[in-house]
């Protein structure tokens, strides 16, 4: 079987596949409401919320316009946390509609500067949000989300954090770190293939809702909410498929236990970088802020990165990623999210040891 | 196995729920970006069209959305024609996002009245946009779309189609008929699970879009191009599960044939029509522009609707929709669109004649 070791879609395991092919049922019916109900308990207890949680069928991109349509109105002052290409994403959603964004962006590669952020909130009190990526897919880095949350917390502001690719399989206890608007998507830590985003929302987060003027109809928090308390329905008809995977995938997770799951990804993540460094390798994240759920690599000592990842698909079975935008060309990534264990890893990294030469590596 | 008949998501057939359980792959790699561009080319062979076609993640309502994003500017006159629920919220989403819109209304159970269409365009030549519902799920009503083309003609203004019931198996050739974006559902003729919507854009749609200002990103019909233009990719983490689905239900549409999934509805929507007046019932909808797909049923003669439902799922395993919004309670639905025969028709039929009188109907 392919191993594949992208961050996002993972691969499923065979108990989530079979319920990917479950027959439809009615949408507007019990039964499904009552799995819509129990789904979304699942997610509150992985996301340690006791906040709204909603389903919106879509991508995860989705997910953050939705985090941006229901909280601003045009002409906000939002600060913008960017260290990548998925946070610049979010700053450009949230100027296409409007808002007044301000961006402080660190070194590719590098995690978000804490003093930064403090400064800029010092500088102008009348920003009103501030948006930060936790896990950075496109430069395997993990902020630093607990001091983040402790720095704006005296701002009360209001706290939106893309959580796509880090909740579940990172820590990221919502209520705790004063999280308003969290988006996360099922094809990450979830195990489950893509099309449904999850967000949570806090008090706050609904204030902002009551008072955002930009317009809104299929990603509306507030229709979210008036279907979901008919007893767990959607205002639009959802992916049902996706719905029946997430609850077999979460109830694995349960059993597994949270704790269990983000040590598994710390130990996988931490295997990852020690097995490639060994390798002659360079990461291309800063070590201290490397995430746990994908690794970057640089394409040094002649490596041709795009080279490596097809010797690794046609010679290996074995699928990564490649950079984005700048980045194209001069990384290489392996994601370790979901469903993946040191078997994996250690297929990745027998491979890597033949394949390197292959694509001009000069080193190993 | 329950006889699912409701206007979706219909049941799907075995092959493509062998697909919706196919493993993850790689949503930028060779073998998925071709399966996206042959998934889009069966969709034009189906939608009788050259114009673009694309794949957006999300519901149905979302592909409404992005017609309305993609094509207005706030401020925009737009003749919106509505003859029940979805009608109407398609009406309401251009207006949310700051449209001028005028809609023409017909008495519920009743096809549009194109001479009010006409009226409507002498009136007003500002007017930019005529939006209708080809099949109105809610009605049991088919609008006859072919004449409020050669009405809506002459006026050359930008005309979109909701068709997400009706297309497939209900005759909607979109370049005869001068559609400039058509939506579409997976869930619906397409025997596909939800969580995908299908846009075609005409050249006078692209024209509309170059010129509308209404801010956009998820739904930008702009960056799907850009993407699909790379080799068959798309802007987000599509539904990958979903169009490996397609890619089946297609391929078994294109074998059947398009006239002959058109005539399988017919006889169907007949039979059912048929049947149920047989039974002493009363159709919803008036029978010159009955539907195909769906058949609305009015709860006359004692008839308690919901009551009746209930008994159809409790005793005979069929289950049937209500009424929406103002028809709740006061109708019930017989879906038959998708994957579906005489013997599922039969069934509902038989069942309905012992059903009837447990739900208080005195006629039977």
């Amino acid at each position: 079987m392919t191993n594949l070791r992208i961050p996002g879609p993972t691969p499923c395991p065979p108990e989530v596949l079979e319920a990917m092919g479950r027959q439809m049922i009615n949408h507007r019916g019990a039964e499904f409401q009552r799995m819509v109900l129990d789904v979304t308990d699942k997610l509150k207890k992985l996301f340690l919320t006791k906040n709204d949680v909603f389903l919106l069928t879509g991508s995860g991109t989705g997910g953050l316009e939705a985090a941006v349509v229901n909280s601003f109105s045009p002409g906000d002052k939002v600060l913008a946390v960017s260290i990548g290409v998925f946070g610049d994403r979010l700053a450009t959603i949230a100027r296409t509609y409007g808002a007044d964004v301000t961006v402080i962006k660190s070194e590719w590669g590098k995690a978000a500067d804490t003093k930064l952020i403090k400064a800029a909130l010092d500088k102008d009190p009348a920003i009103k949000a501030v948006m930060v990526t936790h896990n950075e897919t496109s430069t395997g880095v993990t902020n630093d989300l607990t001091t983040i949350a402790q720095t704006v917390k005296p701002y009360d502001k209001l706290f939106i954090v893309d959580a796509i690719s880090s909740i579940g399989s990172i820590e990221l206890p919502v209520d705790e770190w004063g999280v308003d608007v969290m988006v996360t998507g099922s094809q990450k830590s979830w195990m489950v293939p893509p099309g449904m985003a999850m967000v949570a929302i806090s008090e706050k987060g609904w204030k902002a809702n009551a008072a955002a003027k930009i317009p809104r109809f299929y990603w509306d928090f507030g229709k979210a909410k008036k279907y979901f308390e008919k007893g767990g329905q959607t205002p639009w008809t959802p992916a049902v498929s996706i719905v029946f995977a997430l609850n077999v995938a979460l109830d694995m997770m349960l059993k597994e236990g949270l704790p269990n799951i983000q040590a598994r990804h710390h130990k996988l993540g931490k295997m990852t970088r020690d097995g490639v460094k060994a390798l002659g390798l360079k990461l291309f994240a800063d070590e201290a802020h490397a995430s746990d759920t994908v690794t970057a690599i640089l394409g040094t000592d002649g490596l041709d990165a795009k080279l490596l990842n097809k010797v690794m698909r046609d010679e290996y079975d074995i699928v990564l990623s490649g950079g984005q935008m700048e980045l194209e060309g001069k990384i290489f990534r392996i994601g370790h999210l979901g469903w993946v264990n040191e078997k994996d890893i250690k297929a990745v990294l027998d491979a890597l040891k033949t394949a390197l030469p292959k694509a001009g590596f000069k080193k190993a």
